[in-house]
């Protein structure tokens, strides 16, 4: 892979954002390039799928895009799919593991299938140290950002480094693909134990008076990366545009910066962890500072990929309520200055989002994964979760060679 | 990359057509399985990349369009764009070999371009040996067949041994990149000198009411597939399903192959290629027999692809033109028996596109590539063809190496 050169970052505290740089090429063959050209070998890209969990959230997707989706994830990753899906009339659960299952025989691969709402999960997060992931009817509470810190979770038991986001309802192959080797080359190319990649799509086709576009951005991403932007200027003074990926779903990180990043619920899980690298790592609050990680820098790189993002098309309503979603956390993340509040609560009451001295709600933030006790998590999941399957791929011996032995 | 296993083969005299064979993963990673399971490792497929061209034939599509089809080509393949774009009021030939010159030069590749339409190009194939492709305007012919015979003979001028055909107007890289992996894990299975891969799409978006669907088969392939599966079912008294990429505009062959082929004018070229196979290694003319070919066999692999075939939609009027082409060649080939041409003059007339009692037009047949005379082609080109471009990529010494050196 190619990655265009990114020599421009904007600093707040730790965190370095570096400004977004375009994929050149998909496939750079064997090419080694120089240090610093943007060329990632292959083999530097293995090393990290090799150690690389990419969790899909889903929720009611249709058997044939899930199966496209996992075709494209290269064959060293492996798969933890977490579902929120509808379980009567249809038990959709059940045929989106037996999607993956049957994949996975047939690609020789492992994978962990979980769904969401199964009581055993929610027992599991309960004893391991994370009640406030359970809602008032026992169970996990449904969202996005829920399905997300679910699957970092079992990422982290698994013993891999790295974790990768990828949505079920893409429907090109191709471009689940490419988002993996970004993920991989970003990883790579940021060199550093504690680093996040997001994904920025060329375009995102729309149907248009029956005609497709290729529109660049997404109208709620606009909004989300505008205040983001307008939040960093506050400090330093000067306008940017440095963030792209604000609501970015499609983005990777390492583990060990993930293990303590809280995530919210919900869809403003995206936006927050730019917030909430803000408010651990910039250097503005004097909360819980982490030495090692002030010490080392925290790297988000921002890459544009070459596929058009094309997937299933949720209607206004779902963008009005992610843009939403962002806002409220934005509005009360301590990090943000009291001019860009105001300005917040402004475009709400503008756009009819929010009556008139009132205040944006809260959204749920978690602690972070990190926090959970990991070997009574594993030990609960096994053996309360009926819903979660581990699957071998025909050649390893038991699915449960899934779980890192433990310590 | 893993295939679908495919055991089942129809032959045809030498020519063996294997069934179709879905692509299961995108990506096996370092996987090398055993022989026969499907699997192609990462290595055998740069082998062959580093000996394929890829032809691009490309007719006034967007410079946003072409670069994405650029970037979804592996390093190791050698770019060739043929082009029939207008050249006024603006010269798009020019923008376009800007696009690829500039795009090379940010990946540090080679690449040629040529303009179907530069009367050096004409002289260069004139007297080389194949007047036949001269216009009345002294010029090449337009047509895609023509474009494809143009790019076949610059291919052969490099010295590579495979070449594999991409449409410019592909909007996702993506599927180029797919594509051009799966030219080369099915001429790599295929193991043989004397070889062709014929992708048929996974689907094909389409837009009905306003929404996009995913139909199946373009309709036009359909009545092709069709009428070449009676072709052959007349002689085995069979009936059969096998081809499923008589139109297939993505599809790659060793030049071993393709110097032997004929190639037809305009959209008739894809559906011709099976027909010529037939005719000259079926076995069941006895016209120039060509006995090295005959005893090693021509397999026919086709692949379904994983990726959505998602690209300009150039309309009705120009499928149903496509279509009749297609019927032409069949209804004229000495290897067509007679209930088949019989039910093809049927089809026509009941699709009012022939008069009743009228004979299909003829379409134009080409001289087999490998019957020009390459070095004074190569000569001719390089002093006459003033559109021909030689890109070096910034680290190579000079375009002119794009050309082999003559034995
Ligand atoms: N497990 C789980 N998955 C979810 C939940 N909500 C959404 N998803 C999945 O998360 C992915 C993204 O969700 P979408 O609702 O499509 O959101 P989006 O694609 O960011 O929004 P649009 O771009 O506007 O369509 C999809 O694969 C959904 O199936 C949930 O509560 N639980
Ligand atoms: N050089 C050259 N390219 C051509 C010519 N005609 C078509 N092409 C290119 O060939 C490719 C395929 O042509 P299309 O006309 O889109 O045909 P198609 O995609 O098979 O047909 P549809 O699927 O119905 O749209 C495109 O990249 C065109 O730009 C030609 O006369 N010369």
């Amino acid at each position: 892979m190619r990655l265009e050169q990114s020599h421009r970052t904007e600093r707040f505290g730790a965190v370095r954002i570096h400004e977004l740089q375009r994929v050149i090429q998909l496939d750079s063959g064997d090419a080694r390039g120089a240090v610093d050209d943007g060329v990632v070998s292959h083999d530097a890209i293995r090393a990290i799928e090799r150690e690389m969990v990419i969790v899909i959230p889903c929720m009611n997707e249709t058997r044939r895009v899930i199966e496209g989706v996992l075709s494209g994830i290269p064959q060293d990753c492996l798969i933890v799919l977490v579902s929120n899906s509808s379980r009567h009339p249809v038990d959709r659960y059940e045929i989106e593991a037996q999607t993956v299952e049957q994949f996975c025989r047939l690609a020789d691969r492992p994978a962990v299938t979980v769904h969401q709402r199964d009581p055993g999960l929610a027992a599991a997060f309960k004893s391991a140290g994370m009640p406030e992931l359970i809602g008032d009817d026992g169970l996990v509470r449904s969202g996005k950002g829920e399905a997300m810190l679910v699957g970092m979770a079992v990422a982290a038991l698994t013993g891999r480094r790295y974790l990768g986001y990828i949505d079920a309802d893409n429907y090109v192959p191709g471009a689940v693909h490419e988002y993996v080797k970004v993920y991989a080359a970003g990883l790579h190319l940021a060199d550093n134990p504690y680093a996040m990649v997001r994904i920025s799509w060329h375009s995102k086709p729309k149907l248009r008076d029956g005609r497709l576009f290729f529109s660049r951005r997404g109208r709620s991403s606009e909004i989300t990366n505008g205040f983001l932007n307008r939040l960093i200027a506050e400090y330093s003074g000067f306008g940017t545009e440095v963030i792209a990926t604000g609501n970015a779903g499609e983005h990777a990180l390492s583990l060990d910066l993930g293990l303590r990043l809280r995530l919210a619920g919900g869809f403003a899980v995206e936006p927050f962890e730019y917030v909430d690298l803000f408010e651990q790592f910039g250097g503005v609050l004097d909360t819980a500072a982490q030495p090692e990680v002030m010490a080392s820098s925290v790297p988000v790189l921002q890459i544009e990929t070459r596929n058009p993002h094309f997937h299933d098309n949720k209607g206004e309503e779902h963008v009005q309520g992610m843009r939403l979603q962002a806002l409220n956390v934005l509005y009360h993340s301590p990090v943000t200055l009291p001019a860009v509040r105001a300005a917040i609560v402004e475009f709400m009451v503008a756009q009819g989002a929010l009556a008139p001295g009132a205040e944006p709600p809260r959204e749920r933030i978690y602690p972070p994964v990190g926090s959970l006790e990991l070997d009574l998590l594993r030990d609960q999941l096994d053996t309360e979760a009926e819903t979660l399957c581990k699957i071998g791929g025909h050649s390893t011996v038991e699915g449960s060679r899934v779980w890192t032995r433990r310590a």
